[in-house]
Formats: structure tokens, C-alpha cells, sequence
């Protein structure tokens, strides 16, 4: 496996064969085995703190030395308390519910044929990732509880971390009687893995890309493989003119600044005309140390608001700055979203029920929400007890994607002799 | 519209532009408005009967001076009866039920967020076909009843046949106060518009192609926006060694023999060495005019079978040829197919119903069978209604595909001023 004088094709092409083998064999284990499997790898994962930590240091070692960013060495640290935390996450998979022989829906046909839609597994999954080692244990576990074999290409400044990790993952399902080939770790840092890996269509049924814009647009250009990812969180929050004031102010201020790195923040606030409050809204938000960048009747507002551009309309800047306009009524509002919306997360903050369904079912993004934080747009706060990430594509799984957009389906049919005529 | 000046980029551009104005506008219409536009466009069908035959008369008499196959001559021609089975078609998917709206399912948080998530169009579907003009409707209904715009690229052959028909569908639904850019036809013959629609990703959310082998590997090739399709129907039968002789014989007869041509045929029937009535499930087969190549084994059932080759085993013959062989046991079996399978239709015959279950579940295809013909592989004949195709994929739809595998769904999120903590 760790032959190097392979090309990056071989080498993806004998891993994506080893893992469609594994995901056989994992069709025919029982739920209960996938558990305990996982409910082994957690513990292994926590048996194990001590090698994976010493891993740990020799990447933050090379890295150090390669001159690595302070947030990027951050992302790449493991100590005991975050390796006991992905285990526990680790552990916390095992307990969801199985998702996989769900009948989606079943037909008697007329001439006898039973019709059953059946959710099963996917496949063969590939994780592209970056410095967090924990998404090692985290994407695989995902994966295995639905049935799947992974395929993990972490951030080559991680490769140690991850090789202590996947060691923990494997000795866990191995030991649960699991095929070990259900979790594979790309044993190269060679980038050209990647190529391979996101040419790999047929070989891989899905890319799962973790991690910052540029890797998730190089994934996105370049992949043959069907992706579920999201570019951007160009998020916008609407102030309608029916809003109660007090409400619309605490929920931009928790929209835009709770956490503002985190793609389920608000980047723009449209303001109705109408709505009384608007002053109160931008204070907050500058009081609250958020640079507002308005149109002209924002910056009328507040002498502290400055000038936006044409571009801050589409810049998701992950940062205590926000893009504010007023609009009037909901057309315009709806008009600018559509424009500038990336279809992740969109909300309406209204008391007239009328113009919040009407907003809802306008929006075309993966999630809209009336009178609610955008920053609700998480797996986890959803009660999905993971996510393996947020899609805005329209296909297959939209929105925060756990074990059920890890599966499919199939037809099975069962007759009695039933000839077509 | 049919400025030829344009790039094939820019035109597939400005008519994507269209088609995502037209699909939202399309959202704000009723059900009742998309149903009664599809009786009014099979009305006018009707009603336009003549200039449709002229249209076609048209392409005829080109096709027949280039010197087209009598068989293709044969799938490009129009008749008031095909036309009327057309029309039929169209008013039949306007009887059928609602695909959009659907709470798919709904959850109230602890918080006391209420999340659903609701079945919505798809948005921009392009529909890339050969020379049946027929698709023009039967593929724009099907998308404009799940709330879809359409792009419609046909076959250069059937161009004024396809105008023709298009003029129909937009007077019937122009007539309904839907917008007429919901179906729109690609007004060039330029074959570079195929390559601009299938690289405008982003702008076309499916691509759907509808037609022969060499067509579905072109766009399965080149396309960089998600393609629902299958390339093959490599179907196996299996009869099990407890399968009842004469239901044996019946069915492979007909899942192989009743219409060769269709992707749901049979091409390798696998007959188990403990199966007594193998000689005279071949001998059935021979009967009936098709020509049986076979393994040393099923050789020596009949003189009258030829050997197999290699490629064989992987041939989808669309023909009164099938490839045969012995296999001893189930598993032997299950390994035939996951070595040859296109993951299309697979089926078991068998009295024993521990070994068809295990069938069921082991192998990896769109649609697994029990005692049933492979024929049967079809959307009308699983209850669907229509089809738009039958997909291979794994992703998003799998099998027969009508209404539902053109729609998503969204996340709606209704709060009364929920903050995240």
C-alpha cells in the first residue's frame, strides 16, 4: 500500500477497488456490527492518546518549521482533551439511528409485483481535507455508519496525525469483525492523489470536500466525481417591515456576530423602508464592533456606516463586517437575494405571516428561515447528531447533509412469475 | 432569439437566464395552473395536428435526401395517431399528482425551532434527444409539471418537427398564464450548443439525455453538469437451483425475448449447476430464434449454442442474443454480477426464499428482482405514471425516474426569535 513507485491513478484506482470490495462485505454486516465497530474505533481512538499525540508533535514540528500560520498550527494541534472530544463524536455516531433498509415508500402493483424503494449505502465516499486530523475520525465514521467505505486525503502538514488516528480507526472496526479496507487513508502527500482522486468517476461515487474556499473550488472545477460541498455563505438576513424591533435587532446582532467564521453567518442585512427600527439595527451592530458597510440610506443612519461597493453585495467575509441596504418592500428584497444569494441560508424577520411564507417559498436556497438566526444552519443544531457538511447543490442532499445524504436507494421487486406482456 | 450571430455560449447563457426566471416564476403558480397548461398544450397538439404533420413532412423529406435509415426514417415520423398518442401523453401527466410541496418530514427542536423540509422543483433541465420529435413533449410535460424549466436540444433531423411541436406546448401554456420560457427549444442545429449545455453548470441543474448509446456517452463524457442516465442495461437472470422449472423457462423468455431492443432485457442468463431444468430453459430460448452463446457447461445442454468470448459477458446485445453460463451456487452468482453488472435491472428465479432475499440485498443495482421479468424495468410499469429515464447513478435518483427524481427539497425554518447560543 505504501508502494510509491505507483502512479497516483494506480494507487487510487487499487484503493477505490479495495474500498467497493469493502463496501460489500459491509452490506452484509449488521447494524449492530457497524456500532460496535465504531463504538471500538472511539475506544482505540482514547486507548491510543498517547501515539497519536507523539504523531501529533511531529507535525506541528515540520509545520512550525515550514513557517505555518498560528490559526493554521491551531486547527492542526491534538492534546488529550481534543482527542478525547473526537472520540466521544466518534461514540455519539454509533448511537444514531441505522439509516440504511428505511422502506422509502412501497406500490402493489395490478398485476401482483411488490415495489419497495430501499435506502442502502452509497459506496465509496472520498474526504478531501486539510490541517484538522479530527476530520480523519469524524468523515470516516459518518461514512461506515452508513454502509460506506471512505477514502481520506487529509493536508499533507497532517499525515501523522492522521496515520495515528486511521491506525485507532481500523484496529476499532477491525476488532468488530468490519472489513479494515472500509477506511483508507491515502498513504502519499503527492497532491497529484487529489487529481486522481477527483477523476475517479465510477471508482468514486461521492467527494466530500472539508475545508477552506480554495480547496472547495479547486474540488469543484476539477472533479468528474459528483461533489456535495458549499463555495460560499453569502447569507442574508431581512428586516420586513412588520418586524418586531426589539427581535430583529437581537437576531442580526446573534446572525452576524456569534460567530462570525462560520458559513451559516450573515453577510448582508436588507432593511424594509418601513421598518421603524433601522437605526437601532445598525447601531447595534456597530456598537457591537461589526464594521457596516451601506448604501446611501444606510449610511444616513449612522455617521459610522461606511460606503459599500458593488462588491460587498457578494463578498462573504467570514468577519465582523457586514453589507446593509434598505429595500423597499419584498420584491426588492426577494430581487436582491436572488441576485446575490449563494442559496445556502436565507432569512425573513417579520411578524406578518403572510410575507414570511411568501419569502419562504420564493427563496430558492437550501435553507430559509422566518424569524430565526442564520447561524442555526448546522447538522447538529438541525438534530441530524452530525454533518458531514452543508450542500448548496440542488441534487441528492441539500442543506446540512448527515447519514441519510450518505445513502441511496433501491428498487426491489418481488413477483410470482409476472411476465411483462 | 435565433440571432446566429451568438456563440453557442452566449445563447445557452441567455436562455438559461430565461429558464431560471421562467422556473421562478413558475414556483408562484398553482398546481391547478401547471395541470391546466398541460391539458391546454395537449389541446393544442391536437388542434395544430396538420402543421405538425407538414412540419415533419418536411424532415422526412430532408432525411430521406440524406440518407437516413429506414429505422431512424421510422422513429422521426409523424402521424395524427402518433401525435394524438402524444397529446394523450401530455394530458396524462397533468392528471398525475402533485410532486411539489410535500413535507417530507418535519422536526421541532427543544428550542422550539420547527424545521421541514419541502418538496421544490429542481429549476433548469436540459433535455438532449435524437431524432423522436415526441420528446419535445413528453420531456417538457414531465418537467413543467414538477415546476421545472426546460431547455430542449432534439436531434438536427426532427428541427422543424420539433419547432412545430414547441409552438404547441407554449400556445397551451402561454394560454394558462405560465411563462413561456418554461419550455424553450434550442432554435440552432449548431452541435456546439450540445457542448455549451453541457458545460453550463450552474446555469443547468440536470442534464437528461434521451437517446442511443454513442449520445448518453458523449454527455456522460463531456458534461460538467450532473447527468441523469443510463450507458447500459447489462441485465442478468439468475436461476437458482431451486427456482421452479416452468416459471423459469417463462421468465427468462420473456425478460430476454419479448422486446429485444429495450434497456430492460436480459443479456446474460446465469443457470445454477443444481438447477435439474437447465437444458430446457436453453432449448426454450433456442426455440425462439435467439442465438445462445454459453460456457463449456451450457455448451453441453444443446447442440445448437455457440461459445461464449470474453467480451461476451459484458455485451449488451439490444438483439436475440444471450450469453449463458453455469455457476455453482448463489455466491457464484452474486460475483458474476458484480464483475459484469451495469447496476441497471438484476434478477433472481427461486423458490427458496432465504437465497432471494439474500440476492436482493447483495446485489449493488438500480432494481433487483425476484420472480419477475427484467422486463418490467420501466416507470409506467412501476406505477410512476411517465419516466423521464431510467438512471445508473447513485446519486439523487436511481431506477425509473419521473416527477419526484425532478424535484429537491428545501429546509423551511419557522422561529419566534430563537438566537443561537
Amino acid at each position: 500500500m505504501n508502494d510509491l513507485t505507483q502512479t497516483p491513478e494506480m494507487l487510487i484506482g487499487a484503493m477505490a477497488a479495495r474500498a467497493r470490495e469493502a463496501s460489500a462485505l459491509l452490506a452484509q454486516a449488521s447494524d449492530a456490527d457497524k456500532a460496535r465497530g465504531l463504538e471500538l474505533a472511539a475506544q482505540a481512538l482514547r486507548d491510543h492518546t498517547d501515539a497519536i499525540v507523539r504523531a501529533n508533535a511531529q507535525d506541528m514540528d515540520n509545520a512550525a518549521a515550514n513557517g505555518l500560520s498560528p490559526s493554521m498550527l491551531d486547527r492542526l494541534r491534538l492534546d488529550p482533551a481534543r482527542i478525547e472530544s473526537t472520540a466521544a463524536g466518534v461514540a455519539q455516531v454509533a448511537q444514531l439511528p441505522n439509516p440504511l433498509g428505511e422502506v422509502i415508500d412501497e406500490t402493489r402493483r395490478p398485476n401482483g409485483l411488490v415495489l419497495q424503494r430501499v435506502r442502502v449505502p452509497l459506496g465509496v465516499i472520498g474526504i478531501i481535507y486539510e490541517s484538522r486530523p479530527n476530520v480523519t475520525a469524524d468523515a470516516a465514521a459518518l461514512c461506515l455508519r452508513a454502509g460506506n467505505a471512505a477514502i481520506l486525503r487529509g493536508g499533507s502538514e497532517a499525515i501523522e496525525s492522521n496515520r495515528a488516528i486511521h491506525a485507532a480507526m481500523i484496529e476499532g472496526i477491525g476488532a468488530a469483525g468490519l472489513p479494515v479496507n472500509a477506511i483508507q487513508l491515502v498513504p502519499t502527500t503527492d497532491r497529484a492523489a487529489v487529481g486522481a482522486m477527483l477523476r475517479a468517476a465510477g471508482l468514486i461515487d461521492l467527494i466530500v470536500p472539508r475545508g477552506g474556499k480554495s480547496l472547495v473550488a479547486r474540488v469543484q472545477e476539477e472533479a468528474r466525481v459528483p461533489v456535495l460541498a458549499h463555495l460560499d455563505g453569502m447569507n442574508t438576513s431581512y428586516v420586513h417591515a412588520s418586524a418586531d424591533p426589539e427581535m430583529a435587532r437581537e437576531l442580526i446582532l446573534n446572525a452576524k456576530m456569534r460567530r462570525t467564521g462560520i458559513c451559516g453567518a450573515t453577510e448582508t442585512v436588507l432593511l424594509d423602508a418601513a421598518f421603524p427600527a433601522k437605526r437601532a439595527v445598525i447601531a447595534a451592530l456597530l456598537d457591537a464592533k461589526c464594521a457596516v458597510r451601506g448604501d446611501m440610506a444606510v449610511q444616513a443612519l449612522d455617521s459610522r456606516v461606511t460606503p459599500a461597493s458593488d462588491e460587498d453585495w457578494d463578498t462573504e467575509y467570514l468577519d465582523a463586517i457586514v453589507a446593509a441596504a434598505e429595500v423597499n418592500g419584498l420584491d426588492e428584497a426577494l430581487a436582491h437575494i436572488a441576485a446575490h444569494s449563494s442559496h445556502h441560508t436565507d432569512a425573513i424577520i417579520a411578524e406578518d405571516a403572510e410575507a414570511a411564507e411568501r419569502f419562504l417559498n420564493a427563496v430558492d436556497s437550501a435553507i430559509v428561515m422566518w424569524n430565526a438566526s442564520t447561524q442555526f444552519a448546522d447538522g447538529g443544531e438541525f438534530g441530524l447528531g452530525a454533518e458531514i457538511g452543508i450542500s448548496t447543490g440542488r441534487l441528492h442532499a441539500r442543506g446540512p447533509v448527515a447519514l441519510e445524504g450518505l445513502t441511496t436507494y433501491k428498487w426491489i421487486v418481488r413477483g410470482t412469475g409476472q411476465k411483462r406482456p
